[in-house]
């Protein structure tokens, strides 16, 4: 009988939850394992010993994995939190290793962006090398869209689906005043422009404009940004501009660069881009402007999940049990996209070592030629990865989500 | 056979638009009516002619009017204009009648909140005085839930019910971390706490946290506020405070004073007062904190509405053309709660002179001693209004809202 350790990190998301209902659905399925526990804030909390048996309280309710199922964000919580080069200072792999003992751990499942991926390179390095027989398996999740060797990560396409409902919302809201009304609304992303992308599905049927949409990918121009601004003016009295928190100008420098820290993995902290075209819209406009940060609710909106999203992101957590059950080590939970039309998936595993530490952008051949859209390839590309509503339940008005003490 | 007009001002909701279907559905099923206009950007557009049938755009369409019913925001358009008093200058009043007489109209139905009933309060009387038969009825709406005479307003819940929902999945998003995680929810409702009280309903089951409560009705204290949040980092590790944006001190002044400016009713525009509170909590904890505006979404969120808010909403906009069709003017269509276990309600019409210009705050004695919380009073009050969700449509995994240009 194999024993698993699960653990979640990085960024939440509305469907991180549901890769681990997945993994439980999985390990509680297999006559193969024995325990089933939780690592509490990821490989932070595996360090210092801080673990729950899932076996205890979730296997057999049913009520419960549910609930997971459609609940956003983390139920193991999360941490930020980069392992060192073994070479340099194994004391946090001892650690680990210790933890693993312990629990008499068989196989460790990881659910992450790229940092986390790197845990996984990393840790199922360690234990090779150790001679220790314990499977390391990523599973991913970014709202981001940026990890290379799978189509889309588990968690974008609810966030495209929020954000492509709330800037149509937006949309709404914006085009209603007598006098010339610009909405600037800032996406997450980072240095990828997946997320904002999904923007350029929100003009609702029957509405001829569009919003304008900057991607990090290609460089920002003020003077163009103005000129496509005042455009919009023109021909509708109303202009919504989505953006990306990482857009740069031609010399790579962030247009939120005033106000740019570094993250713990040395990333960027990404804000203040939105304030930046407002102010820049006051000044050269001179036209009423608004400043709208969709910040957590992006990541974290399971009220407004893709069923398409939860869907997969269930199956890559079961692959990624079956995958180490099998044997599998260093790899992640994949999926590639076969068809379009229909959309159609195939799933497999993928060397975590092609995937740790890399950044998927998107192409430039992606972008329109005025550099304030997106072509058909990106619509087709986003389009089914929002179909579908959650099934989330309602309690007293209010999505029913499962919050455990921890 | 009576001809309407019918108009929309104001900000926008996630139910105008019902009360908008809701006229509609009462016009085009009476035999009493002749043809129904709409005039565009409120008084302001029906000043300047500018008029749409919406006979010829909606009725038997009955596609159009299921999809009106959901479709957030204004198909109206809206303005925020203020008449002056007939006595100092007439010519808005005169200008108003030669389009009434334009389009033979013998119905004016407006869709307002405050400033709105002002307007309906001034035409009654205006047209009266010149003998004209014209019957002026308001319908309320206004996601601040401050007008007085009814219960509560038309769009509130579903305001409500998209604030307690981003609330709870901020605190899932909050509580994950493993170090002292502060965000700080910035919710409109200018003078008025009542939006802000909704996200009271948050903490989802089985989370001992509650969120913090700040609401403009009882005087904020920065001392106090530090106190209560550094209990909840010691308690929780995690906190989310929701705070109105109308907050002030002991002295009256707002919190957010600095940014202050007057619109043009000459209320104050407020702004900033969630960034306010975080650099307070930096400067005076100095750990990790999120501001966070919900922004226009808490009044768009059609998504996300509430099946009984749309309902009343219909309703309420039903009864201001039968009224006006019974002969009454210079009433605004009004609710009030006859029960609430179960939650029973009942409609009538209010003298809008009563209505026009006032505003209803939250009652002192339904904000909690320590002035961070609400009182179950306030609870017993806001779930009702949030239950049931809506059955918007969804086209493409959006939600298929009627957009037409006018």
């Amino acid at each position: 009988m194999k024993n698993i350790m699960i653990a979640q990190s990085g960024g939440p998301t509305a469907a991180i939850n549901t890769s681990l209902a997945g993994i439980l659905d999985a390990a509680f399925e297999s006559d193969q394992v024995g325990e089933v526990y939780g690592g509490i804030h990821g490989i932070q909390g595996i360090i210092e010993g801080n673990v729950i048996s899932l076996t205890e309280r979730l296997k057999g309710k049913k009520d419960k994995l549910d609930k997971l199922y459609y609940t956003p964000d983390m139920y193991l919580r999360t941490c930020r939190y980069k392992l060192k080069k073994p070479e340099d200072d194994s004391t946090d792999y001892e650690k680990v290793l210790e933890t693993f003992k312990k629990y008499d751990i068989d196989i460790f499942l990881y659910i992450g962006g790229n940092d986390s991926m790197d845990t996984v390179a990393r840790m199922s390095e360690f234990v090779k090398a150790r001679g220790e027989d314990i499977k390391v398996v990523g599973v991913p999740k970014t709202v981001d869209n940026d990890l290379v060797e799978i189509d889309h990560t588990p968690g974008f396409g609810s966030a495209a689906k929020y954000v492509a409902t709330s800037v149509r919302e937006i949309m709404l809201d914006t085009c209603i005043y007598p006098y010339a009304n610009v909405a600037i609304v800032e996406i997450m992303g980072r240095d990828a422009g997946w997320l904002t992308a999904a923007a350029s599905l929100s003009a609702p049927e029957g509405c001829s404009a569009r919003p304008l949409v900057y991607l990090p990918e290609s460089a920002f121009d003020e003077d163009k940004f103005i000129e496509k601004v005042n455009e919009g003016i023109k021909s509708h009295g109303y202009v919504v501009v989505a953006v990306s928190e990482g857009i740069r100008d031609k010399d790579g420098n962030y247009i939120s660069a005033s106000e740019t820290k570094l993250d713990k993995f040395g990333h960027p902290q990404l804000s203040g881009t939105g304030s930046v075209l407002v102010s820049l819209v006051k000044e050269r406009i001179g036209c009423k402007v608004r400043g709208i940060e969709l910040a957590t609710a992006q990541r974290s909106a399971g009220h407004c999940a893709s069923a398409t999203d939860l869907a997969e992101s269930f199956k890559l957590g079961q692959n990624a049990c079956r995958y180490a059950l099998e044997g599998k080590t260093g790899v992640m939970a994949c999926l590639k996209r076969t068809g379009n039309n229909p959309y159609e998936t195939e799933f497999s595993a993928a060397d975590v070592l092609n995937i740790a530490n890399k950044v998927k952008g998107v192409p430039a051949e992606w972008i329109d030629e005025e550099n304030a859209f997106v072509t058909q390839e990106m619509i087709d590309y986003l389009t089914p990865l929002i179909q579908g509503e959650t099934e989330v339940t309602y309690k007293n008005g209010l999505p029913d989500y499962l919050f455990e003490e921890v």
